[in-house]
């Protein structure tokens, strides 16, 4: 079953404070402002979304997704959430950016009694006005899974540009020494400073480069794309082929091509299988072969110099992982690999509060995509669909009549991936197509 | 279940014997070339194909994918044809281009006792060598099955160019008068002399043009699109939407934009929802809204002015039907129609002897592009794979190994269609990419 | 695309006239009673139900789904059948049991311009309370298609029980002699007096009894149950095999079993692979392998001696077809041919008038069954759910919160057909669990 | 991309030395046996399965499934162990029932550079005559991953039983007392001595009983079941829903039925949807809502008192979870929670070694099961297909046109689990049909 009952699942829109995120530094206490409250849930550690907003000794706002009030006398603190499923009673002393006390759980079906667990929250740090960092990071670590429990190995701000490298899928980096167990080790986490769950993590890609002159692949079909006849024919498959990368001529061929293949060349294309954030730290930390709403191993081939990658944040500081690079991959990496290499990547990131989406975005300089994973195609396929149909009703305030008139003359589909655990498909739209329909404020 | 006795599934690439296709005015009779044989069996009617090869008495061919032996004596002809399922033992006399006799059909596993039928075999033509013609043609009737008992309403020669026109998926014709009920009613189908089963037709579209200002969609998304959630926020969809075309400026609008699409363009890319051939005469005719490895309502955007499609063909003459205009569709064609118009249409035909491909090809000028159909997307991209690995493997010939290498880097995968019963995906691949590999004797 | 644009997709349950189904034979015609209307639409010959209920001068009723008034002037008739999609204008003469006249079909949306129609309708026969009857049939013709167009063998009365045979998949009958090329060649049309499109049908096989001593099946597995490792493992099957039936010990065994099957008998159960209805006759008929909402080729191990099929009518009389009998079937009919044999078979048909259900239903001493078909399995499942949650709502009153919680506790899904072009999938619920819920009035 | 550059995927029938499993109490060191190899990998922990046959100084055998030659001078070790794909060479100092040393590893196609690391083997200890225990154990502790690093709440030997205790879905025991965050939180593992990688875990389950009188489940039916029209019925569907148990009765009832389910009654049927065995320590753990080859949350409903489950075993031990109780599930789990309780179960753990299996296998009284899980119903069903065929192949001999015949004639299916992201599908034949093709010597 799917019985998780801290019923807690989506963080929606957040309406924040306007313009008083951080404590005043006035001689009343005001506890305005976003927290991050962390508990532990009989072994488990949680970590809420809280905003306060103070008017006098009254306090509105929200824990999570569910509308709040309280009130504030000298440093003592409490409030009351109440949802349809659950109520949170919260009661404790603040002191600077810290509040520490007690929460307790009821849950309003009383399927079971309520339960109490000490809490701390810090308050998050407002957007500084500084000036954007460029951070050189040399990687010394390679973490296998998407955790939220994984050590951050460098903080940055929104704004700021990291300069780093990814090793192989196969944990060969640049100089082909093996520096992690393979199945896409990752570069990374990177905390962002103010991110939080509810909000959206950009990450522009302005550099995905070759550092080596050669990459590791196979020859299989994977099984999602085999029928049976086709299945029979490819029996033999699986024998990994070497690469040669010619960055000079901007070309791959096969090291040692087979009699028909001498005279293959493709264009390089350089990208990044994986773009990431943690998942929550209620949820078990997937592994980095795996996709999802965070994004993950996506192996999405226009996920490319140039790009921008949105993801919707579930942890303090987003968590930004980057790895598996590809010299070249068709859609779907049909291969199971594609031509597997380490990569010198440079990418900004930013943060845009209180917006949350649904699934992975990524924006070229022509075209929207939203991408749909799932356990097969057909699922991908609505996933995509209902996330572009979010993007289009939120962004553009599109109608459902209205996006279906739009996705029926404009949508592209193309498959990203089929090679993992999910598959993936990408709906695209050309911006020239739907930038006329901005609405006028945005 | 899917018994069908009569065991004669696939004609494979046929051995035609060279240069002596007709029969020679000598004075003794040559039966060389190729034959289709009609009869009835138990009140289906079957054609097969014949392919004599006669030296001295001696008869060699194959009947079908059978090979067989025989002789002719006078004007009498005999031959056995016996493969491990079935066994047909023919007599008969030859008159003129004309042979008929009985065909005794024995099941190899004695299922069932053997069962004699009368036969006509018919010569087929030898291609000439005349100049190509191009026809003129106004319909008059349109069909709503591609089927092989429909009169051809033409009979054109390789090479030769047709120029008509389709009504719309409605049945409506340029002026707006209804034709036919709706349902992709076509126009066809076309007879090309020399075409037979086990060939391939080539359909070279060299004029897609709208003859009309209008079009008619609707603000639904198919069913195939929706995930509970979206299923949910479009269930009021389905309105008509009728579309103004703007031959002028390129552009389609919505006649009645609603209100955040009063600025919505969208570029006109005529195309063809439908070209078909029939499929043999002991299959039930198919609804014009379905599709098959013969083709037929395929929806895919990028058949268009300019490019050519290739059918298996399975009947005599092939029988082309075309239709379904679109001024424009998205991939998918998400509302169930696309902008469905009447359509100017013209196009040259050519017959590819003795080539049997899996399912429908397509060309561009950049692109060679292999249609998947199937009843799930799972199973269309599984087609679509195997159909370009046999591309692959018989024009280039590749290897399993290199048919993985090659659609491992160069696969481009987007969806065609998902509104109709089969779904469809077309895997293409850039011509540059695959161009180098042409074998020198080709 | 699927664009038709005659907007009568569905007919719904119809509130039929109170007791006066039949022309009264006083002075004043009276035309209430159920009609079924026959015209010719651009080429398609179509049928539509038509229930007019007269008071005095004024008629109320329904052109199919749709709301009609119109009035009656001596032995003039008009009326006008407007929904929101489409108007019907009608007028025409009553003679006897029978209105001649012209219909103008109108689209709402003004996408074409009007067109008339002559149409010719004939009153349907009131059921009459004449004593059932039993019908020998023997047939001496087989269809391949589920065809409205083709001649009813046999006219009978709800009630009658109809005692018959069926040849094999293959065309044989029980001597083995071929009858037909293979296919599911079927039995039938029948056609049963009173039913209409709107109507359910009702077929209890009360005898399903082998009458030749053996069967033909193969070694096959079909490719949808293949994933790759099994498609290399399972490459060279196909070859036909040979089982003997042996009714005394109620079992069937392979005539020359393989080695490890010496041993292995499988217990006889007699099943029909086919029962349906003719679809609408604006829809291209369905070969006899194929199935759909309306029945056909569904392949399900439960239909069986004692069991009760249900299928929703599209045309008059239904045009009931059977065929396909199994002496044996696993779930899914893996082999592509079941235990494939000739059958003797009865049955008693039944009408329910009014009453339109979304596909087949299967009903056995203890169970409920909803049977869901597609292109997919997934989508098979969904249609069963569908498909049984309507069958709750609408006898059995629930809501769907009832029904939700219904099908949690009760539903037992088993797959039935993955051999043709549907898959298909099985909800069942123990009659014991839902009888309890029946409406007191029902 | 998938590339795991340690290219040990699984480990086949391990050939196991004859009677001399443990090391010798000899004058000379005798190695022979079964060790567990540990050693860190560039920071991640991995266990190989090693066997050792000691003939004077040579020694032969596995390491995981490649073949190894070595030597023993003294109580210094080496041996070689190459394939296709990689080789490993170690070289380490026997102390009693430990070897430490160093193993290189080189990838054959020279992908990468060899890397050397420092290993520990620990001799698997044999099985032991001594008679079957009896374990009492009382859980404190509950995970929500099946984890490898999760250390053992238990060791027990095979043959032995344990008495337990599992909490509901949502972490509530049997008073309903909260002890866990929610998600399928299970009592466990359980260390199974003498089991390893390459072995079969046996677990009977001897008793599963309710340990207290209600049940939590819900109204909402997920989207795996729901087409667009069933979406937009269910849309409001999601509340939670308290049944009562009645073990005198042995039913289940809504405890506030809404209108028409106050008759409503549905036998209990105990059930565990969970029982799952650790996945290698090379791959993240799984959170307890997923599936896979090693079991886990399977959700199917003959998961009963008296079944026996089967799983392959990846770590030492097996390490075994359980929980996930459910008084009554209809097939799919279609509410996403089925009546999820707390229970009281009991069951004997068994080990056949150097067995694997693919998949979970269930055994009752009456049947053979094998489950296929997978991102669809399609893929699932293909996977219990080929688990099924599996388990013909190998424990009945049978070849595969044996298989096919079987599988045609035998097959039933039924759908397990629909709620989670694996669908699951179960193949099931009757023992009565295959008993008798048991091979004589087994």
């Amino acid at each position: 079953m799917r019985r998780v009952l801290l019923l807690l699942a989506l963080v929606p829109a957040l309406l924040l404070p306007q313009g008083s995120y951080a404590q005043n530094a006035q001689r009343r206490i005001d506890v305005s402002g976003r927290w991050f409250v962390n508990f532990d849930f009989h072994g488990t550690p949680v970590t809420f979304s809280l905003v306060l907003m103070q008017e006098g000794d009254k306090l509105t706002g929200n824990l999570q997704e569910i509308k709040l009030e309280g009130g504030l006398q000298g440093n003592s603190i409490n409030f009351l959430a109440k949802s349809e499923d659950a109520t949170f009673d919260c009661k404790g002393i603040v002191q600077g950016n810290t509040i520490s006390g007690t929460l307790t759980y009821a849950n309003a079906a009383n399927l079971e009694p309520p339960s109490t667990h000490p809490f701390t929250a810090t308050l998050v740090p407002q957007r500084t006005s500084a000036a954007p960092q460029r951070h050189e990071f040399v990687p010394t670590v390679f973490y296998r899974q998407f955790s939220a429990a994984n050590k951050p190995v460098l903080t940055v701000s929104p704004g700021d540009t990291i300069h780093t490298t990814t090793v192989d899928a196969g944990g060969s980096d640049e100089k082909g020494i093996t520096r992690s167990l393979g199945g896409n080790p990752q570069t990374g986490p990177f905390y962002i400073e103010t991110a939080g769950p509810g909000d959206t993590l950009v990450v522009h890609l302005t550099r995905i480069r070759l550092n080596r002159g050669w990459a590791i692949s196979d020859d299989a079909l994977v099984g999602r794309a085999l029928d049976s006849e086709l299945a029979v024919k490819m029996k033999d498959g699986g024998k990994p082929v070497r690469w040669h990368l010619d960055t000079q001529r901007g070309i791959a061929t096969p090291e040692k091509p087979l009699e028909h293949l001498t005279r293959y060349t493709v264009p390089l294309l350089p990208m990044l299988g994986c773009v990431a954030v943690a998942p929550d730290s209620m949820q078990a930390a997937p592994p980095t072969g795996d996709s999802g709403p965070w994004g993950g191993n996506m192996d999405f081939n226009e996920i490319v110099e140039g790009a921008t990658v949105y993801l919707p944040i579930s942890v303090p500081g987003a968590l930004l992982y980057v790895g598996d690079g590809h010299a070249v991959q068709g859609d779907g990496e049909l291969n199971g690999n594609a031509l597997e290499t380490s990569m010198d990547v440079e990418f900004t990131v930013d943060v845009i509060p209180g917006k949350r989406i649904i699934g992975p975005r990524v924006e070229s300089a022509t075209e929207i995509m939203a991408m749909g994973l799932g356990g097969s195609m057909d699922d991908a396929f609505r996933a995509a669909t209902s996330s572009m149909a979010q993007w289009l009703t939120e962004d553009y305030e599109l109608t459902p009549s209205e996006v279906a008139q739009v996705l029926g003359t404009a949508a592209q589909y193309k498959v990203s991936e089929v090679a993992d655990r999910d598959a993936g498909i990408v709906l695209k739209i050309k911006k020239e197509l739907v930038q006329p329909l901005v609405p006028a404020a945005k």
